[in-house]
């Protein structure tokens, strides 16, 4: 819920923020494409990658705007830093596959009938092996694409140069300045013999840029898709002021994503986040974990799994009692800050955990943050004279106080899961199939069932989504009988929920 | 989601089905007025009952229609079993309170602004310890009230005792006829100088009553609160039919309902049911549990936490799904029913077992519903020549097939945690809070406020019933600072959240 | 541990404390005989009596002895309360046949070998449906019996009916004095024809009697099996004193009964135990349990498992870090007394719970002992005259501070598992399987292989035992290849394990 | 349980074998050293060392032992990869520290004692990080040391560094040749000026070698400290065949080793190894647990916590009664071998999975071994022409089949938790504990005390070892009262329980 009014998103015509000092400059752009990073597709792969051995660092500085490169086919219609790359991004798309079976049935099951033949796609996502499985999946149900990142520091080269070898026009690499990532979307939106009619998006950056430079072809658009929290916001934004003139999906609030990609993502990721880093032992440590959403739910859950004594901190009475009956304490953070090895931030709020907190920290406190945004932990507040910072290792640094006493803070208190874990690709998958049917649904409506609004994705679909990755569980469906459908007042084949059911 | 077609509600004016045989009678009262105990405040006081020694048998066969019964204070405006029971049921009534903290504080915080002062409130719900609670509430914030029993057997008598002690009139006891089912509500409804404003109903029966008897006085009512399942169907079939002319309260689908009293509860009651009617172990038993709603995942995550192995069945994917996730196998019940030792029901539809499942269960497999009404199991199917009955205790019968091979069927396939456990108080309190609250809501609001047609409380007192039980867990809410509120546009005092999150 | 000095053995001979009064004799005696209630065989008849409403009040108040009764088959060779309560009583042995599926192994597939030919056993135990089982597949073994009970309280009449009416000889009733007690064990010990050969005993009453009274018939005993921790702790005593001529078994130590029957009937029986008796909601209630041994964790893992927040407290520091690494608080009880909700003891020391711990706790605080004593709650100090107890329900007393605060005491601080829950059948099962064992081992071993001693259970018994019990979770074991046995030095057909192995 | 037989151990005075090819000398030092790394103190440094970006790769190919290097103050008697890495060796010192408050409250406790002031002590151990603290303890409390690797592939170079650069006179790198194996143990043994009177084993390698080396010098030696199953099995050969001349403790079978190491380090690498090495997905995963021993049972809790659906193979019918009542199902490997994610064993024998299961196996399963050695995943089996093998990231194989089908194979079956994870120093903690307590209770014990035989440690150290850990989760030890303590017949500073207890 990062407002715009605190990250006011530059003109891309103008370009009246460039002048400034180069490491200032990047300092804010980290902060601000950071806070889209709740999208569920986005995965920093800088874990996956530091694993392998393989990096970025391909030992070749010439900016890759500046590159002469071709496919092994001879197509330069993409920009990437290394197309040579491919081989092992290309391994890395083959492992996603084995854990995207969702995306990967709608691949199989849709191929034939090409729902999205004629669909011309213009896609600005965090650019890694899972999304990749989704780029090439929109291809095989007959899309036209082209592709930028929505992160300048999220693509994963190798992946990149792998799409890029496919004759996909992809224009994406680590660490883009801001002036790369504005003419990385332009060269996706702005193609000779090149109609967008669909856009998909997270943060909402290709629809602002289209809209802005593009306002003619914009009206030609069909639908967008739009994944992060951000980025609907814009969304709502835009219709409010009756700027929108296409419809627009909403995928962000889908059931399947909010409980499947929040609750069980971050029930997976917390545990691995702390280990990577710190290896941390969880029995018996004490953590407090505030806020008992979705995302501090799965944390507690996670941690009181593995032997941690967990303590919550909320706003939400509803939230706080769950939290009560679910066995934690609900404290103010002051009331056990002294005492806890390890804190957890899950607000999506800002300022939750200041420098008066981490004054009170016993030596060897944990800080991170599992929230959305980056602000939740106030780190500026650890930017001062008297306090010495040491990277002890990547991601992890110790705070040093003058009188010894030092605290362990993760990835600068940016999303730690992104930064310090692998998102699993099952998760991603969910939300990709959303993504992907989200698509097909606005390409294909009548003309009439959307107007130029913001709309959930239809029940059905979810539902779909959600059959789509059963048969990876070996999990069989009960059917209806007529009997009993007619007892229920339902359809055999579903929706099989009133909208407001809560999951 | 029990439809009227199945429960027809008999026209109290006339008498038409009354001269059916006595037996076949009361059969069918028991599973027509069973079929409304999914809400809340149901409780059946078998267990505690029998725990005292005390119970309905008083050793006294006059009908209470023809006892002439006043209290110590010369009161006779009551009608129920036996006067002199009253001082056990105030035991009963004051260890409720204990464990009904929302309820009480509401009770106490409220008690000088006498919120209820000039309602005249008639009262048509299961009578127990914990709605004597309730009712004790209303009077204390200024209400007057009349209060009959939704249900002919779920009174327990000692408690109807111990209001009428306090000149509350009431009319109620375990074991009334259906003419005397309609008698004590008539007496409720229609009294002398005594003009109703409000109805509490579980079930729809005062409102129907009211509405078809007494037109005139219905119209002048300004509102309902309606708890059970069935009565909010009713409500939305008069609203729909142009014949509701009053507002009325839906507090079935509140959160603080859904969420706590079916999880939290059906956590609780699982394995007390089948505990105190079977003393089965838990460890190593193979369950399924027949749908993954919150009543199953309730039910779910106890047995497993108590080192059941649990098998699912689901219609729905994205329950389905939840499932998988949560570490159970999704099976069609056919595979696993040869092998299961206990059947858990939970889906609110019909027919989920059914004969042919029984035929393939193992001999000692245990069969219980904890659904909401009585069709889960198909206990018609099992009353056939070539079957034996045995009840080897109340509320547990063995079915025995020829080759010796017998079943356990729990409270014949009625709600087993109404039958063989008790309900917590704590989970009552919640729902008795928001009753409360729903009735100070109508009788206070300004005229306008709501038109004739079926409400859900606001979201605002969902969360103000939630923060009066959280003293109880000596549980403490942070509260948002000036700059978090703005940052999150909120309300430092909420609601905090949208109308369609899902906590 | 309960220790002699505390509860000193009369000399059956002697009648020397005959002569005390009535009532502080009742007194002292249950104090006495509940003390070796930690047997494994331990079982309260009351909650599944009293379920049935079938109870020992029988109208009749004639002394058993004073009666004269037959059998159906003109046997009198018994004495208990009420012959014609067979029925009851068998159906009540045939529903835990079904629930103890290691003992009817053990009779199905020894029946053939009858091990026991010829054995002639004293037993003296407590007598409910379940000793009923194991007595009944001695007598299918081919042993004679006969059986008094170790409890004066703890007799299941119907089942003893039902024994008799099978012929077996048992001398047993609910509500025995001490004359009676001894009385019946001397019909056991002391009959026509009849020179026993093996004594099974939970207590060591009958050995002690035997030992005592007839030191020649003694001196012809094979074996003892013992199977309390008071019996063993006496057999040691003998042992050391050189008055013990026969061999005997520790079956209280063996891997399955402290493993098993601590361990996993506490985790069943804690929950069981409240809930039953206090109705209490578990989610988020504070708990401290005193004592982290097999019965402490079995009861901190079940209340954790429903939500309720645990505190241990500990003497034992590898105990303690146990307790610590599992997720638990470790606090002195002064810490947290003023704020928990429940106070379960399970050291098996005295005086854990003290006055001035009462005098702290808040009001509504339920205080119970699921250690092995009566003595870990100082009652005593409750029974003072500023203080009010009130019965509010079988087992249940609200202990009335002056100022209004009061406490809820189970089972006047005895153990509560006993009292207010019902035993898994199963846990019995196994202990029964290990009695009968030891007894086939000790009346078949060669001459030389067991002295005049006390022996633990071979381990390859312990394994036995075990996959008696197997089957019933349809568990298949893996066997050995004979290369693997090789490697790791094993027999193929066990024991498995170093003596000292922990489990 | 390595049985010598397997895996002889060269005579390093011979040279027998030292022939061989390259290559397969390789692979078999592999397998035999890699079969000791059960002990507690086995930390494979790869993971962290890994996160560093720091390697063992120096770029510099000269053996350290043709190098000369000098620490800072001149100091030359050592022998390590390279003397300059030392600063970054320090700083893991410095943060294992922080996580071993058990090793570190004893050196602070004992500081002035200096109770190993005379103790020459060769040691022989894995180096990394945790083993530096605590050879810095033994240093600290008054003994001289020299110190060798007990595996030529698991030191941390630049722990050694650090170590070395402390004047503490280490022989050790990663990358040993066996050659430098032996000559490195040789120099810590035989140096001038130095009669060592005490050895700190992990294998018995050092023990061997003096012993057949330098027999005289092995006379003086006051006593031994094994820490792993190998060299405890070793000692007790040695002693059977009169050979021990010392007195000997085997830590390995203390307590605090077996339960707090193997159970919760286990529970909490498990999932740390499978999410760094595959970044799977834990949610409704099924996996088979080979083994319910306490690796087994710390690995199927943690998998289970995540939402994983667990099997159990085992042997022993008393495991697999407790892996039923624990609700896992028990079942012969090949009834779930087709339906399986993942397949993880932890038995300690060989062969448990063959090429008949992997035969069976679905595409995409996860192998990866918990237990001890190399031997009980048939990795041999794989290595066929028909297979395929492609490493994917470092420790992780996929095999793939003609058909296209593929397993992943994790560090080449070898521990994947030494391998994939990092070890929780807080376990190490504890064995360090135990080992420097061993030498001060030998090294002090009065003449008499210990023969020359293999000792456990006391059940008093054991628990005094429990103490230290306790503050660090600020758990509070209850003392008993005098009252208390004679009535459990105990001593107030314990120990607290027979030696036969389970705990």
């Amino acid at each position: 819920m990062n407002n715009l009014t605190d990250t006011p998103v530059p003109d891309p015509g103008s370009g009246g923020d460039k002048k400034e000092s180069k490491q200032s400059s990047a300092l804010k752009k980290t902060s601000r494409y950071r806070s889209r990073s709740l999208s569920a597709s986005s995965t920093d792969s800088f874990s996956s990658a530091s694993y392998t051995g393989s990096s970025s660092d391909d030992g070749d500085d010439v900016p890759p705007r500046e590159k002469v490169q071709k496919n092994s086919k001879g197509n330069a219609d993409f920009c990437v830093r290394n197309i040579n790359q491919q081989g092992f991004g290309r391994r890395e798309i083959e492992i996603a596959e084995q854990e995207m079976p969702g995306i990967m049935a709608l691949r199989k099951r849709a191929a034939d009938d090409k729902p999205l033949k004629d669909a011309k796609i213009v896609g600005c996502t965090h650019i890694n092996a899972q999304t990749a499985v989704l780029i090439e999946t929109l291809v095989e149900l007959g899309a036209s694409v082209r592709w930028a990142a929505c992160n300048i520091y999220s693509t994963q080269n190798e992946v990149a140069a792998a799409l890029a070898e496919l004759d996909i026009p992809i224009f994406a690499w680590r660490g883009e300045t801001e002036e790369d990532f504005w003419w990385c979307i332009d060269r996706c939106v702005n193609a000779e013999n090149w109609q967008p009619n669909m856009i998909l998006d997270d943060g909402g950056d290709a629809t602002h840029l289209m809209l802005k430079k593009y306002p003619t072809m914009f009206k030609l658009v069909k639908g967008i898709v739009e994944e992060s929290v951000t980025g609907v916001h814009r969304l709502y934004q835009l219709s409010k002021a009756g700027k929108l003139t296409v419809p627009a999906m909403n995928v962000n609030d889908s059931v399947t994503k909010t409980k499947f990609d929040n609750l069980y993502s971050c029930k997976e990721s917390i545990l691995d986040s702390l280990k990577r880093s710190t290896d941390v032992m969880f029995g018996g440590k004490q953590v407090v974990v505030c806020g008992y959403g979705d995302v501090g739910k799965g944390c507690a859950q996670a941690l009181k799994g593995q032997g941690c004594i967990v303590y919550i901190t909320e706003i939400d009475p509803i939230c706080a009692l769950q939290a009560s009956m679910d066995g934690f304490r609900v404290v103010k953070l002051n009331e056990v800050i002294r005492n806890v090895d390890i804190v957890v931030t899950a607000t999506g709020n800002k300022n939750v955990v200041v420098r008066e907190h981490m004054d009170k920290m016993k030596s060897g406190c944990i800080v991170c943050n599992m929230g959305h945004s980056n602000t939740e932990i106030d780190v500026n507040s650890l930017r001062t004279p008297d306090l010495t910072w040491e990277k002890v290792r990547s991601q992890v640094d110790h705070i040093i106080w003058p009188e010894g006493k030092y605290i362990i803070l993760l990835a600068e208190g940016r999303l730690v899961n992104l930064s310090c874990s692998s998102i699993p690709s099952f998760a991603v998958s969910i939300t990709s199939a959303t993504q992907a049917l989200a698509l097909i649904e606005l390409f294909n409506a009548p003309p009439g069932r959307y107007k130029s609004d913001v709309y959930l994705l239809p029940k059905k679909m979810d539902e779909y989504v959600a059959s789509l990755h059963l048969p990876t569980f070996d999990a069989h469906l009960t059917e209806l009988t007529d009997e009993q459908a007619k007892y229920m007042g339902l359809n055999k084949a579903g929706p099989f929920k009133p909208n407001y059911y809560r999951y």
